[in-house]
């Protein structure tokens, strides 16, 4: 955990503030002429660096300060928060450029979010606001219960941080909030990296119910939050195929997977990762749930793996493929949507006839049809035959706004092979 | 009901029964050397006629004949129906190109297609097979109980009809059999459209169950099949969020999302429709289910009665819009388009502030990303904000084959708007 590195430039960073809660002290920033057809008065709620007219005061404004945006003509687009640094310079965070951006603002964000949840999902344990789909830029929350994780991946809502933290306690009141402030996005928003424990104290791996399974999460160190839920729904409809069934899961994580299936009556379930923190995880999970005897961990590179099963001719009546991102940037792309083909040609051979097998990405610049497109070559590679059941996203608990489809990153296929 | 009337030109049709049963007796076709890189040898099972070497054989070969298709080169591409006359000359039946298709084949078809919905839905009432998907080009069959409703849209497949027909009969048994042979898509392949009870009676409308809901629905004149279970799983998440609920229902054609919305407790369900046929469907499915009180039927234009209703200061919880298809071929594609973003330009401000708004395309031609932008559009049109909860296809029970993901054509998305 790095120390907290905030900078201070503190007249700017005054005037910033200021504009928050005072909207007539909130600077205005134009878009550039061209902008007018490409970018309607009602539209996204990204602005790019090059839609925007970069005066000599915009770029001086501190990085998330609120300002009015305006058309070339005038029109107002709303209250955006502002850093010139990255490539999407402005992010909407009301449609009302005078909005005041206190804590009854967030309140109102938050007491949404949180209402949605309880009618969508049984029990405390969800994804509490999900970036723009939820009105809070580049900022996700996930709940254990009443413990509150955040990751604030931009200086905006950086800077209001402050006024979500009171919102959140006003809604939820958290016993524990984490701020899990360690992601590479950060950096590029010029804000520091950091895990820090702001309120009540995180005392090892916390504990959560998926789908009537109870789980253990490590919000400190684990990957990202400490647990993935937008996997549950495509977790529930696999574990619905996996009674009886010999089941391998690759990239298995903490087991969210390997233990629904074994729950669901799994004859076997061999769960693969490279990381054994994480494997460790998952035998705690199996253990809480009564299905340990039923489940393998073993740790090892994946592809290598997979190989090594279909050389001695195993084989599973349900595979489960569910990496991380392969294509991580956009330069990535060429050689990462390969990984999506060649992780299929390597699994679907370990599939016995009539077998199930689920391939998921969750890499941003990876789109649906693409994705199936690189399943459907591997297969094609594996000379194996099949139809797709379901072809679906994340779980509710991550809503998309509707301007912005490529927020909605996870793609989870799965299919009956032949 | 129109009169079958087949064409009987003996020699040819007697040569391609021959080539279904007898794989010695099966004729030849050929890819053009073109499609050497853009078909690889397992890839697509759909050939168009502008890929294929039209000998004066293959031109002379009766629709429907089963054939060997082979590359350029002589590389066997499997067995495929062949007939001339459509876009799509050739529709892959086997991978094996001797494989025998007899009543031994489709039975062993019918029984994976029965084993996958036995495992996937409680209770026989599904798409029990759903053309490519389930390895039948072209032919769809709904069971509703004990009666099947097939529609057998190929010259192959319509061929073959005795042999799947024994199949059903050894897998399902079922009581009554319903040939819905009257779509546009059989003239196309050069048949006769007619629709023809060919085992048991038919006498009115069927009872099928979904989602724990009770409905009536008429296999022999309503729309398709009579039903659409494509909406199963939509229609369960939109009941999900009816409780408490006033409900508008456009397009409710016999009552899916009215009666399942009324059962998860909906205060109020207003359905519209402009057939009275579907609406006194939809009426006895919910006197059948003890809702009929809170459900009102009313026959209207959809496109007029949603701006009546806005004019009127209507405000509902609850807003489902599932019309037919806008566009049904590709010269309606750019008009159809923008009946998407119309309907959703109409319905949006019905839904009250929190509200929850489903809209749906079952266009073929439409891809989820176009219809997406259509809804985005119609939203901001109607200067609404909101965010997708869920961006769903047609229910399990309708897989698609990899190669062909055109042929998901059900997009449903479910928006909480603010």
């Amino acid at each position: 955990m790095t120390q907290p590195n905030h900078p201070q430039p503190t007249a700017a960073r005054q005037a910033g503030l200021a504009a928050a809660l005072d909207p007539a002290a909130r600077p205005t920033v134009r878009l550039k002429p061209a902008g007018k057809k490409k970018r309607p008065h009602f539209g996204s709620p990204w602005i790019y660096a090059n839609e925007v007219q970069m005066t000599a005061e915009t770029k001086a404004l501190e990085p998330g300060t609120p300002v009015r945006l305006e058309t070339a003509e005038g029109a107002p687009l709303g209250c955006f928060l502002f850093n010139r640094h990255p490539l999407i310079c402005a992010r909407l965070i009301a449609r009302d450029s005078r909005a005041v951006l206190d804590t009854d603002f967030f309140e109102r964000r938050v007491r949404a979010a949180v209402t949605l949840r309880d009618r969508l999902i049984g029990g405390p344990y969800y994804r509490l606001a999900h970036a723009e789909g939820d009105g809070l830029p580049g900022t996700v929350i996930d709940r254990y219960g009443d413990t509150l994780v955040l990751q604030v991946n931009t200086a905006g809502l950086d800077r209001l941080c402050p006024q979500l933290l009171d919102a959140l306690d006003r809604v939820v009141a958290p016993a524990t909030v984490v701020l899990r402030n360690d992601s590479p996005a950060r950096e590029l928003e010029g804000l520091p990296t950091q895990v820090e424990v702001v309120k009540g104290a995180l005392d090892g791996p916390v504990e959560l119910v998926e789908n009537g399974a109870r789980f253990r999460a490590d919000p400190g160190t684990g990957q990202k939050t400490g647990w993935f839920y937008d996997q549950r729904a495509n977790r529930a409809f696999v574990a619905g195929l996996a009674e009886g069934a010999r089941v391998l899961d690759c990239y298995a994580f903490s087991g969210g997977f390997t233990v629904q299936a074994a729950l669901a009556g799994a004859r076997q379930v061999t769960a693969v990762d490279r990381s054994n923190d994480a494997l460790e995880l998952a035998r705690a999970s199996a253990e809480l749930n009564g299905v340990a005897d039923v489940c393998r961990f073993e740790k090892r590179e994946v592809f290598q793996d997979l190989e090594a099963r279909a050389r001695a001719g195993e084989r599973y009546d349900l595979v489960v493929v569910d990496p991380p991102a392969f294509v991580k940037s956009k330069k990535d792309y060429w050689q990462g949507i390969k990984g999506y083909r060649k992780m299929t040609r390597l699994a679907a051979p370990l599939v016995a006839p009539g077998g199930i097998l689920a391939v998921c990405s969750c890499s941003h610049h990876v789109e649906p049809d693409t994705f199936a497109d690189q399943v459907r070559r591997g297969l094609g590679q594996a000379g194996r035959d099949g139809r797709i059941l379901r072809f679906a996203g994340a779980d509710v608990d991550h809503p998309v706004d509707p301007w912005l489809p490529e927020t909605g990153y996870l793609k989870c296929q799965v299919l009956a092979l032949d």
